[in-house]
């Protein structure tokens, strides 16, 4: 798929759009009909996707019970490798993340010792009935791929056979020497966060007061952004250069910037979205040379897991100076004070878009073109939506 | 209307009610059917009143949000006045409360700067899109009449102009020289704690226990209540001369007073309610020289506001004394000690009433027949019933 | 009835049922019908039993409010008796348990002093309306049959006339010279809190981490088990000799123990499960000489109460060295660490019940025909079955 097939598409600003020429991208819903249906029931995120779940380091003997796209897991690392099941036992419902490790390649109940096979899933024994239990191998949990790379546990919620996870993740990831993560569960659905990252405008406002960009000269606004397809897999967009103060009619002169705020101008921002809920931020100077990757990973309707993955390629000295600069500075200042202004912001905005109606009420203006043309990428790409947890299968009968 | 009048049509224990002379209000509900319908209704308060929004004192610079009878608001302080308007930002839902202030006679949203007019509450820069926005003018928020008066700020919930409020509110209170005023939230509707302040007979058993009352001389009881209409506005009632002490059948003389308890007599209380949710208490000899307003708040269905207003008249020397008295005696052995004690009760009568059950269920004696009264008087004269909050509109698109 | 009739008719797991040969008991549901529907319905738990309500000790003077199967209650001592009333005033709705005692043989409401008969549950005096109050005797509070047995306060939650207590508990509770009772309040169905009483499997696996059993030879499984009703009602069941170790294919040998647990051997335990919610261990050598009794008071359908009982007949000094042994290390050891591992499979198995599924998803092994017949025998002789609260009758008019 082509850029300019892309803009057609789904890009709600260019200038062939007399609606948003006019700076307002048409609302979500047109005759009570959702312009990305399949985004808007996305509640609990897309299927057929591969997840972060847990930092490895935070992976240790114990299984670890996660919950992602509202499914219960359970991670157990044996042997060098990460496997995941579902975090129920088939018996009475138990969760395996409470349970034992007894014997290599298994974890078992903490209940009754049910013991399932880490690889299949499938029950290999019942300890406390004996080696001739009838019911061994008639009980199967559900497994989820699950491996390890840059620090991170990586699970596939889906269906169908699971691509390599090396074609999924960016390369610029994959191939980095260090990667500092930090993990939070914040309130809020996962597609308001996403659509944070994604959001043009709030960059030049909200973080404003954030210490790390106080000495920065930022801009008024941007006019009108075009946004773009790049390897037929990241969403991304240009925009015009920027305003660096304007005169609002019948209010100022705004911002007025303090005159050591003239010397570092704060420019180069570019920003890629990309499914299931990431994004990567690269060109904001005081993060260098770290490119920001976030996960914004469903919990469930109203939580999400934030990965905030700042990776960087540098290696021998400059690599040092990364990670001194990552524990010294960045981990506080970026990841935990800038960062939670967006986190705030999330959890302010859930109230009105967790009752739905926020998504036939919003008023969209000019830079929301970037929002409205994500939601229809991802409408449109996402592989699968995940519905209610009802839908999740029972334990199997094994065939 | 003439107190005749009043006392005919909703007064439940005039002589002229043959049940209510055995001491027996009628229910509120006669086959199926409310008495009082409206009241029952008003879960979330009245419309069309003013209502105690915040301490004056509590408002400072920043931008404040409240919530009232379910609408969320907020209030700012700019150049001398106060505005109200509703606290959700039009663009994604973020509260205003959570904003900024950018120009004099504006908020603006913490998110992505849209900023409001406080005046009009008409969106009049965004300022993340540039002087040039299309949406400026397009957006305009829902705003309500505020206004100070004796240390508080007034907020009219309503659709229809507001009356002004020095109409509204009790002389006394306008013309008062010195308020002390306490505001705590409640778990509870605010009609039970309003009918708290009404109820006859709880003063001379639940407050027995308080400090402040231990040394008065309380009665066992009055008998017969007779509700009136004052000034065409307030409701009140007279009564019986209490009965000092009493032999109750099969259980003996009660109270049983300590000899320091027959020296003062604690008598000529008067109270008043008037609506939309307030009471005046006078004659309390521990409170004076000040007079107790009461506000009951609706917060949502099950939270009350309540404020706690002593006022007093006196100037001078005596004014010094009452203010003094306040900080040294009354906040704490009354506001607190006594006053919650009528909170306790409202919570605990919650869970009875808050499923509906308790309007049916309830069993009332001779004394309810002030409540009873308070209800068809509250029922016929207010002016509108708060609907749920599915009812308060989203932000217009300006004319 | 006698033990080989009830095997026929509810027990699962007897040598003619073929499928409970091959080890697995019959699902709850057969074709959508529940195989044991009261059970089932049985969320609140049964009615026309008695329940524990309280240690003697944790009620003093004051009126104490428990919750049992969903109804609020009251407890008051007066006199050498205890008393049980609905814990609602009929007036306006709140607790008794807040309220006052102001004569012998009567609880006063904190509110208004309405006063209510212990004995009858009557309104005996409307205190603040004075000795002529027409509603005095037209009111009457339920009241509840209550007793006090081995240092706790018994409540029979019934409709028919309730059975004399002592032909309920067992005789061996009644003939204690001490009982060493813990309380507690647990999250979870009280259903499978009592299930895990009878569930002869997770004693040898859950336990094993418990200090107190960390020096014996625990089993790794027993084979088939056969359940039996004794003297008419009490549940209990016969097992085969345990397996010391076994040889797992494909696993190895389990359990590996150490040296020091070869020298002492769990054995002859003894469980019985009797109605409403009761079970009794004897047997446990490390209890010694208490037998273990627990009832499992439903709270309301996501929390029960766990009265833990031991109790003993030992006298004179044998007497003395059970209750230092009580005091110095089964009220930690047994009590706390070993039975709060039952209370947490009982929290963590509680959500896949909760909602419904785990009736119907649950998958029964062998050891489970235990707890199969355990529920039909409860399906089939609890005398009635607890409605959700709202069937619990509003204070009556008196007749
Ligand atoms: S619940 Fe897992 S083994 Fe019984
Ligand atoms: S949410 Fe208020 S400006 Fe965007
Ligand atoms: S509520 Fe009990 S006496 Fe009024």
């Amino acid at each position: 798929m082509n850029v300019a097939r892309a803009g057609g598409m789904y890009m709600a600003s260019t200038p062939e759009d007399p609606r948003a020429a006019e700076g307002e991208p048409k609302s979500a819903r047109s005759g009570g009909l959702s312009r990305w249906p399949r985004y808007e029931q996305a509640t609990l995120g897309f299927r057929e996707h591969w997840y972060p779940a847990a930092r490895s380091f935070d992976l240790k003997r114990d299984p670890r019970g996660v919950k992602l796209l509202g499914e219960e897991l359970v991670l157990v690392r044996d042997g060098g490798r990460v496997y995941t099941l579902e975090d129920r036992c088939a018996h009475r419902g138990i969760p395996l993340s409470a349970g034992r490790r007894e014997f290599p390649c298994t974890v078992s109940c903490a209940y009754h010792g049910w013991t399932y096979s880490l690889e299949s899933g499938e029950l290999v024994a019942a300890l406390t009935d004996g080696p001739d239990s009838a019911i061994v191998g008639r009980v199967r949990l559900r497994t989820y791929p699950a491996i390890e790379r840059q620090g991170m546990v990586w699970v596939y919620i889906g269906d169908r056979p699971a691509p390599p996870i090396d074609d999924e993740l960016p390369p610029d990831l994959l191939q980095s020497t260090y990667t500092g993560v930090r993990v939070r569960d914040f309130l809020g659905n996962w597609r308001i966060a996403m659509e944070g990252a994604v959001d043009p405008s709030h960059a030049f406002y909200l973080h404003r007061t954030a210490l790390l960009s106080r000495t920065f000269d930022l801009p008024a606004s941007r006019g009108r952004h075009w946004p773009e397809v790049e390897d037929g897999r990241y969403f991304t967009y240009r925009t015009e250069p920027p305003t660096p103060e304007a005169q609002y009619p019948g209010l100022g002169l705004w911002p007025r910037k303090r005159w050591w705020q003239r010397f570092r101008t704060l420019k180069g921002l570019s920003v890629r979205a990309f499914l299931p809920c990431a994004s990567r931020v690269s060109g904001l100077v005081f993060t260098e040379p770290f490119v920001v990757f976030s996960w914004y990973v469903p919990i469930d309707a109203s939580h999400y897991r934030w990965f905030q993955v700042l990776a960087t390629q540098a290696t021998g000295l400059r690599r040092l100076w990364a990670v001194a600069k990552y524990h010294l500075w960045l981990k506080l200042m970026y990841q935990r004070e800038f960062l939670d202004q967006d986190a705030t912001m999330n959890e302010l905005a859930h109230p009105f878009y967790a009752d739905g109606s926020g998504w036939s009420k919003e008023r969209l203006f000019r830079p929301d073109s970037v929002i409205v043309a994500w939601r229809r990428f991802a409408d449109e790409r996402a592989r699968g939506v995940q519905e209610a947890h009802g839908t999740v299968p029972a334990a199997q009968e094994a065939p």
